[in-house]
């Protein structure tokens, strides 16, 4: 990557620069000079707090969220509405939602959407996770936050029919979504006004 | 940075994610989670090679090239033609030469350009070291691989006048390399070609 002048460590560290979203290979090499330039500053506190992350951040087994603890702080957060389980497909927009404040029941994380092409079915989502939730406790909303794709929406109605007789209201996010957008892209304002607008699903 | 839902942990990998070049606060927390999503193949990997090359990445002493030895292993290599320096801004420069094959002699890493709007002198760069290996060894010629810039060019002709006297050759790599561009923009032909058509400076 760097050439030959750079020293394996330089050329191992460029390589899983390389590999997040968003970096490149020569912003993987840009990245790294700008670690190298600020040994202490950055390079090490990076270092201490990606291994500190590896070592402490849990997944939630009951929500799906990552968190230090387990169950996370929004699923032990009696100020929020136990009544309410937002889905949503991935942490990310989790992230979104409480950003934007949209928000003030659980959540539950399914791990990604239905997908025939790539073979992705109701077993490798939480979801039955999110049945056992809402047919055990005493929920009266699911609010289906999955983006406004073709999958999201056949993972919506994949849901509501598991959900079928639970008693719980099933709601999806208003259409202010924009067709074939994802959550994890909107401002918060079209966040808060989707939640707001939400329907019978 | 995520939201009050997640852990202190993950704040604190955003926020040195986020400080990276090329990514903003979106893309950290996408990289955030690309990495609790693949703590062992790619997190704990990731966090051993920054520490890694923080501890044994060192700067040459002789030409400012980053390596894991110090003279690097540029300097040292015999197959080099030990008569030339070719003189970049950083080390971006270098490596983007290296992966060009462009230059066969060794290298100066001045660490930046003279800018009287930031306040940088000859003596915030390696100048006097440049100056030095000219001075006391058999270089018969030093090549400014400098931006094409105002500040680049200003430099170059600052060097010119210091090395005035060494016996040196200084010339500067072609006007292929666009105005107002940088090196390491460039792809491997054009620097190649403006290494070649190099002209008396
Ligand atoms: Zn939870
Ligand atoms: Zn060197």
């Amino acid at each position: 990557m760097a050439g030959h002048s750079a020293g394996t460590e330089i050329e191992q560290l460029i390589q899983l620069l390389a590999r997040l979203p968003g970096l490149g290979p020569r912003s993987a090499r840009r990245a790294a000079l700008q670690l190298l330039s600020k040994k202490e500053t950055l390079m090490r506190p990076l270092a201490d707090a990606i291994s500190e992350a590896a070592d402490h951040v849990l997944t939630c087994t009951t929500c799906g969220n990552l968190d230090t603890q387990d169950p996370c702080s929004i699923c032990v957060d009696t100020r929020r509405d136990a009544g309410v389980i937002c889905v949503v497909e991935h942490v990310a927009d989790l992230w979104a939602l409480e950003r934007a404040g949209a928000n003030s029941g659980q959540y539950h994380v399914l791990g990604g959407t239905l997908s025939a092409l790539d073979g992705v079915g109701p077993d490798d989502l939480n979801i039955a996770g999110l049945v056992n939730r809402t047919m055990s406790g005493d929920i009266k909303e699911v609010v289906l936050a999955v983006n406004a794709t073709v999958d999201g929406q056949a993972t919506a109605h994949y849901i509501m029919d598991q959900l079928e007789g639970s008693g719980a209201n099933v709601s999806q996010v208003a259409h202010g979504v924009p067709v074939g957008g994802e959550l994890d892209y909107l401002d918060d304002g079209t966040l808060a006004a989707a939640m707001k607008a939400r329907r019978p699903f």
